[in-house]
């Protein structure tokens, strides 16, 4: 019962905080035989790094993984793979002005609640700077994911910035890794980066929405009943820092719809059966029924912001709070690589779990 | 890493078919000392019984739960509590039109899928009768709660029935148990009746959106980073029959919002911090705040209708299939109580660890 | 983590108490596809049920199981399935000399300091009777194991009763269902009837060590570090009432042996590695080696014994027990099928286990 | 379902391997506001440390900790504890004459069976160089025991080594820190050492027994069923490297006892109860009674031995090995603090376990 863990069989448990010396995933129950080195991992770190440009948080951090056990000669030894990222710029600021200050929407008030310990150097524990060692995991799963299901592709994207939705109309995959805010619609993408810069000057934040897209997902992945594919996702998403929802498929709009309106209607193709829509979001009963498994999940805005907002010090007293420093204007921008990395590690989990579980006992579909 | 359980103390495993002899809760972890009786939990049981008006189906269930361990002289004893409830009504219904095809919409193809063996009666496990079982471990979760947390409260209600919301101006918690759809508004109940009405007629059926707000919960529950509250209570909902997504506070709204507008400032009162708004839902960096925790869950319209849909058999021909029988136009209302359920066991699961976890450990606020 | 549970991948949750309505093992993870009826399992428990001779406690228990769940047309369907037993002899003693006093060496004292609520009929909780539980499971385990590794057998046997062991020189696997001891040493079951009749008749009662024999084992189950196969099977013996000590192969006595007489020397057979000796126990750094998997364990005399002790009341006050009654004076006998049970639910966890996490890549020795 | 994890609130995982560039311990679930520095937990490293004396491997390993994470300030956070201690000396070997042979008694040859893989430097994950990062556990565990159980108290000592067994009238505690091989028993001390001296000269290893015993636990702790205090403690020395055999006070000599003879008499004292004598190990039920908690362990010799032993290569063709390098005559020796690391964070766990179970309902004795 690892607090700090998830997953049932490829099991990762994060450690570290924000301006310790280091952090990073253990990651326990990886396959053996899997082809892995540190560069494969990090071509996810450099894609979650912060730094890149002036929408991203201006923190210079390497996020250099290094590979510490669990493999020998090149593949993974079906031990414990340690994934430590040391922290470079964990000492530039002086946080003596927040110190006492609980920040408005921010985890210090409940950490302090909860612990009575409060490590006030960038957020400590309740940073997003752990989710650099989910991307590490999420780097090792991928290439086991290669092994296993060669053919299953993770693509993630942003889909909304503040109000601000892309036209499905333009939707282009390719698009994604051509601007700043990995999303598939190059207007967007446009008009994203004069909001967000206006944004940004004045110090303000803003929410997101991201959608992570996985096709090539054999059917028969999710546990019934507490260990359902969709479950174990929404799990996995809410638990990145400033989620606040997840959606699968259609998401909140199923509600809206009748019976007739939502059915995935089948038909038998040549591979096996084949879906007239999807607003299952690829997945029914907790199981993957072979079509995209599609993911979506609402960021909130960062609450370090240049407005002064009213709060509370620890002793009690009422003040005032501004958060000066190098912020996200919008930290759903790096919570795409993040959701990526999340979706790579519930798969394998997931995959795991079924050839522990079934056996050759698969149902088959076809004479 | 049982796949039917959830919670990590306070831990539930679920077991039984919709149409097998029983089906029940194993509930490993509550506290000693807990005053119960079966009628304590039957109330609860009462209120998501089917048959109960013509919005709901029709099968004739008693659900009567029975205590067959874990209590003794009317109190728990600290052993596993094995709630049973037979069920009467399951052989009423010839399945043969459905045994071979399978529901657009529904878990059948899935599990035959994943397991290669289908219970084509009712759903088998995959049946929302399950939620019977839920159910009653909350029932019994309500009544450790009354002993560790006195003033918690827990109320459900429908918020959305297709595309129609409740209005927020017309909110009355006290007209919840006022009409058939759990609903604080009571002009969305009288609108909500005609139109399920049609629908029901027509064989249709449609989508719902729940909402459960949990009042006095302590500041400090929670366990980052994979045990959060709202990571625990997204599995919670998500693992319900139908849920599609699920919100904590403003949810996918929060995506929308500056940092300016999505901090909730504090000020101090005279019993500890008071917040100016609660967008976060009561829940910051995954911990408790003391505010009400809300959540939301959309669940989807069922697959069961009476309109004709194309599909394939189990032996792989394209066919059509209807689903006749006796089907809840709305399943959404009887997720009220089911998701009362999963908030109660979640609460009392995260209370227990707190106090394993911190001891006397607690920060303060105030001199 | 449940507490009342073992096993990662084939997990058993038991649940009930001595003198309550019924008892019974919650059994998630068994792999879909299992030929399974009540039958199967009535027979391994009829081996363990009391009262079949003057050796076991004369309490008179039909200990007849009912299949609740998890089984459709004669199949396990990956579902829960619960097995319960009611009980049936309940209600026929009065506890009321000894509800106030707790016996030495028995557990009435623990409990009552842990929970502060006792359940005096029959050590409630604490009783052996928890033990049906296990061996219900382990018959569905030994038939999920008949499908997955047909050559598999285990064989438990009582070697020690008292001070008295077995002669392993006429040691004869087909002479244990011929004696009520289940002893492969014919002589030594003459003697014991005439030991334990003369101890059973003063109202004492004395220890017994059990060995369980596994063959067939395929090599390569055992997951280390925390998960070796002689790791939980250590955990799994130890948690059966009155055990006090396990021992994998030679045990204690491997203290005494120098590296050269414990090495068990290999050399190359037609299938596979061969080994001289089992000093390991068919265990190696956790992981089987394919030969035989030997475990064994003491179990204590029981504490319900005619001759009076010294002991104390819940209030505190000095004073004397004695415990009437209809108990085992030798629980060894009745716990030869419950170490079986736990070893075909400790190999099958295993065995899925090891499917789940090593797929196909297991090492092979040979060209 | 950490395979590399064990402990249900107090959660260590470790990692590493012998010949990697570090190994160390993540430690999730200790409470907060512990301190804890390097050198509180460096003096238990030191006291395992390989090469102090002649009697253990002369590897020269610095086996410095560092603490990566969870610590601010001087205390614990409540956050994961990284643990980690960098190989320094795993270079220095030619491992190519075994590199494709297997050692009898060794896991070497398990790990190719059930991996396919084969960390041949040192032994990789199944080395006991593993232990160095159960012994820096212990070293936070005992920390926070301070906090949570003053009183309470952890001795290891060996009570066996090869035949030789101590005589418990020497027992002295006192002794054991003044002699190589932590032994209370002066006489045994010297004689150990005359003979160990010419086993070593010969190239051979041999086995031995260690004793860890626990004063001032609470009564109260351990979990039934399957979380059993005793259940816990032999799966945690079972885990150690070697370890083929786990003793609850009497252990195996229970078997040997009539109900009277093991039945510890309680009488009441003016603490609380107080027993005649301690044959259940301070273990009742699973649950602890306040008495000492007893436990021991038998390791085997060492399978790395100067003798030439018959065996296979990897590709089955038979040859001889024999083990030359730097290892240790006696590795019951360095077991030693491995089992006080192990009683140390199986008693902190299951003191949180009993806090968050129970909170204030403990059963009380006297008026």
């Amino acid at each position: 019962m690892s607090l700090n863990s998830f997953g049932h069989l490829f099991r990762v448990t994060t450690w570290g905080e924000s301006h310790g010396p280091a952090l990073g995933a253990t990651v326990d129950g990886c396959p053996p035989g899997v082809t892995i080195n540190e560069a494969m991992i990090q071509q996810w770190l450099d894609k979650r790094k912060p730094g890149q440009n002036k929408y991203t948080t201006q923190r210079r951090e390497a996020d250099q993984v290094k590979i510490l056990s669990g493999v020998f000669e090149g593949k993974t030894t079906g031990t414990p793979v340690q994934l430590m990222i040391e922290n470079t710029d964990q000492r530039s600021k002086d946080y003596s002005d927040i110190m006492d200050k609980f920040r408005p929407g921010h985890a210090d008030i409940t950490y302090w609640q909860k612990y009575g310990i409060r490590d006030y150097r960038g957020g400590g524990r309740s940073s997003a700077r752990e989710t650099a060692a989910r991307v590490a995991a999420g780097g090792l799963a991928r290439e086991a994911l290669k092994l296993l299901a060669p053919s299953l592709k993770i693509t993630g994207f942003m889909c909304q910035m503040g109000p601000h939705k892309i036209n499905r109309d333009q939707f282009d995959l390719s698009q994604i890794d051509q601007n700043p805010f990995w999303t598939p619609d190059p207007q967007a993408a446009q008009d994203w980066a004069t909001y967000l810069d206006a944004l940004r000057k004045s110090g303000s934040s803003v929410g997101a929405v991201i959608e992570v897209i996985a096709s090539g997902v054999p059917a028969g992945l999710g546990a019934p009943i507490y260990a359902k594919l969709d479950t174990d996702l929404a799990a996995a998403m809410m638990s990145i820092n400033a989620v606040k929802a997840v959606e699968i498929g259609d998401g909140m709009a199923a509600a809206e719809l009748t019976g007739e309106a939502n059915a995935d209607e089948i038909s038998m193709g040549p591979d096996g059966p084949i879906y007239s829509s999807n607003h299952a979001g690829g997945i029914l009963g907790g199981i993957s029924t072979g079509q995209d498994v599609v993911v979506r999940f609402a960021v909130k805005p960062t609450s370090s912001i240049l407005t002064t907002r009213k709060t509370i010090t620890k002793s009690g007293e009422n003040t005032e709070i501004i958060t000066k420093g190098r912020h996200d204007p919008c930290v759903g921008i790096r919570a795409v690589p993040v959701g990526e990395a999340m979706m790579a590690c519930v798969l394998l989990d997931h995959l795991l779990l079924h050839q522990g579980q079934v056996g050759a006992n698969q149902g088959k579909i076809g004479k």
